[in-house]
């Protein structure tokens, strides 16, 4: 049932091990170098898919309204996600706290980001607990902070929220004002738990219909075929990626200089490229994500637009995790769901949501995945 | 029913305006400086009583084996509670979030400490929601941490647990490892919070009647009976209340120095007090309550022991929150219960638990409290 290269997507697939190598790779250029590092994620799916446990996904329009659906992903910094590995349980271990807390069937999972390691996570629920995972996602990226999702900028309340650690260790938000208090507490428990845990948000399923950006892990799986084929046609994989993105090389250089501290359960920084020719700046502004793009001073892409690095050999995602001087980039920009670029939106995931005195300009192009 | 000046209890008895004068008073002096001011409880409870909702108390010993049971409190630094003031519902807020988790109905409260404000906690929800609350505490004192108490010295997880802030969030810690944990999670969350929440955590009857210290609300009411006949027949109450509680005054004199700031959700500092012949300095030790005394540089009493400051002139209780230059006072040492006096209660509430290199030294004295 797998399909690629098509702007649809299926209404219900097995997930093979080949998916789930496109998946991740795809995931990586969608997280803006946030989300995480899709590797471990990868590795465990292949292990479940192996011994018979593939993951099923469904696209929204297959799950009923009454349904009861868990967001799902492990927050944390991803600097901490490459020094402390995750256990295998985090994630359904929320969800089972949810489930018992809510007192209701969890039939559902959807990654709350389909960016980096977090687009695994449905799928990786879905494996361990027979849940179906949803083609879909709450960002069509990846963001560094809770309230930053279609759900809650649709006023979906993604209420009551567990998490679980490492230690099995596990806590409920049971009621908050809004998504942004359900943030800083989660964050500052997150941070007490070291620094990450597996995390389950409520949703219903008429409300995950109306604000997920729909059919996100289909895109992840097709941005990643596109790489691969490059890879395979010896073709440019960033060359390809934009054109399948409608988006834009937005510079090509090598890495002189990274700044990036762990701090508040985040990874804060900033990423200076120089380009190849050696006259041009392209300096990268980071929390957890890549927020904003400067070439010699001027801003070229902000948030919620797409700003992924790839290496320029390959194509491969670098996260903002493992950035490091010398790395020869192509830093590309893409357009992101129109559901982000509302007023509403901008007001949670815009340029001056992060601090900055910035208007928002919407990059050209248009997103090339379902619009609902 | 109510009795004064007797060491032994009432079964069962409905508490009076009178009563609360003196349970406050004497929870001030049981505070050693912590656990916040009573006063607002106070008046809140006066309001209650004269609206026909008086609290009912019971010993332990009336409480059946499998009841549930809610240890109740507000967590937060004392210097918090006098700059914003707790609404009304948080306590109970957090009992009623816990009784919906754990689908059960809670009758009984108790105090999580009966020093200070929270020593009047089980009485205030006991007026609010009907139900009934225990004459007994976790500390026979009060404590800065969730852990420092005689529940989990004695091995009872106090789980699950919730928390309810002025705004009405919820909060359930759901599975922890150990108590210390729930301190760590809850504090973040608190603090999140604005520096302080209504606290529950549940209990089964048996485990609160093997481990809490009982008769306390009793005992507080005792020692707030004797300040106020010693003020009425213009005796001393420093005197008068050491008398009752088998201690000492360690000091008199008159604070010369204040260090106090409110960090990570406490209030941490030293007092420094001249005796009034100008010849002998007492330092006092602060994280929330007063842990360490000493005179002229030698340790002359220390935690779980009470150092509890009143005012030289009318016995009042002085909070750390509330410590300032000028003030004259008395020091007094008093014994703590026993319970916190085993080799497993010193791990948790000795010199050591606090970051002293220091082993602990009983204050001669027995405890004049109920012993079980």
């Amino acid at each position: 049932m797998a399909q690629s290269g098509r702007a649809d997507s299926p209404e219900r697939w097995i997930v093979s091990a080949d998916d789930v190598e496109s998946i991740a790779l795809g995931a990586g250029v969608l997280g803006t170098g946030g989300g995480g590092n899709p590797y471990l994620g990868k590795l465990r799916l292949w292990e479940h898919i192996k011994r018979g446990r593939s993951p099923m996904v469904v696209s929204p329009a297959q799950v009923p309204d009454d349904a009861r659906i868990s967001t799902v992903g492990e927050m944390g910094a991803p600097t901490v996600g490459i020094e402390r590995l995750p256990q295998d349980f985090e994630m359904f271990g929320a969800v089972d706290t949810l489930e018992r807390h809510i007192r209701a069937k969890i039939s559902y999972v959807i990654s709350g980001e389909i960016g980096g390691s977090n687009s695994l996570s449905a799928l990786l629920v879905s494996a361990q607990s027979g849940r179906i995972a949803v083609d879909g996602d709450g960002m069509g990226r990846a963001f560094p902070e809770l309230q930053m999702n279609t759900f809650s900028i649709n006023g979906v309340p993604l209420m009551p929220m567990a998490q679980c650690d490492v230690r099995g260790q596990t806590h409920i938000i049971a009621h908050v004002l809004d998504a942004k208090w359900s943030e800083r507490i989660a964050r500052s428990v997150a941070v007490q738990m070291g620094g990450s845990a597996g995390t389950a948000r409520a949703i219903g399923g008429a409300d995950m219909k109306r604000a997920a950006v729909w059919h996100t892990v289909s895109l992840a799986k097709r941005i990643g075929e596109v790489v691969r084929q490059a890879r395979e046609s010896r073709a440019d994989p960033a060359v390809a990626v934009v054109e399948m993105m409608h988006g834009l090389v937005l510079f090509r250089g090598k890495i002189v200089d990274v700044t990036r501290r762990t701090t508040a359960g985040f990874a804060r920084g900033q990423v200076r490229i120089r380009s190849h020719s050696g006259g041009d700046l392209l300096e990268i502004d980071i929390q957890n994500e890549n927020l904003i793009a400067r070439r010699d001073g001027e801003v070229i892409a902000a948030v919620p637009d797409l700003i992924t690095l790839v290496t320029e050999d390959d194509g491969e995602p670098v996260g903002t995790e493992v950035l490091r001087y010398g790395l020869r980039v192509a830093v590309l920009g893409m357009p992101c769901t129109p559901q982000l670029r509302t007023e509403n939106a901008l007001r949670i995931v815009g340029p001056r949501a992060f601090g900055y005195d910035l208007d928002y300009t919407p990059m050209a192009g248009a997103w090339p995945g379902h619009v609902n």
